[in-house]
């Protein structure tokens, strides 16, 4: 975490509050609903297909497949196939998905430290 | 940022990965394309209405009007009629919209210095 002085600062610097700026695209692929919990799935390490539809309670085949492919369009992710008998596909995070999930992970941690009390025994469920 | 030990922890200590898990949806509130914007603008100082209307580009009276009834709903933001002649509506960072905005400006700034310098002259725009 910063400094104390980084929120005069941080919203000035750059452009995402406006409408036109490209970062919101990145963003919104980053902070999508399912692209979040790709990329933190992910940050266990690299992983299959049948490894990440169960890793990431309800996600869909085609959410996943949608998910994948635009990480791995925005450099986030890298899809290998291994020549393997049988073959078989591995994501994992490139250096610059291993940044940025650096940056969720501490989001997420404050969110699941953050839902209300009352709701500690679901999240024990 | 944490350490580099970081990432084999975090996925395993919360449950967001879990479909059950209520913490999916504050997260989904804070990560939503328009919360991320409201919650970065707000880090500017308190506002009006019209301000953030302004700061926002792209926003809707609408999902103005939705995302912050919800972001107050979370406890992150408040909502403030200031008792002065004609009377206004100020909205500002609760301390915990602090918290969690402190820890969305570095992905937000990370996501502005990593869209493809193709994009720098758009960006500057």
């Amino acid at each position: 975490m910063r400094s104390s002085g980084f929120h005069a600062n941080a919203p000035t610097r750059g452009q995402v509050l406006s409408a036109a700026c490209p970062s919101r695209r990145l963003l919104g692929d980053i902070t999508s609903k399912w692209g979040v919990l790709v990329l933190i799935a992910l940050s266990r390490g690299p992983s299959r297909w049948s490894e990440l539809l169960r890793a990431v309670g309800g996600i869909s085949e085609k959410m996943l497949a949608q998910t994948l492919r635009t990480l791995e369009e925005d450099g986030l992710v890298l899809r290998e196939a291994r020549p393997v008998v049988p073959p078989h596909v591995v994501y994992s995070l490139t250096g610059e998905g291993w940044q940025v999930t650096g940056l969720l992970v501490p989001l997420v941690e404050w969110v699941q430290d953050h839902v209300g009390a009352d709701d500690a025994a679901e999240r024990n469920g």
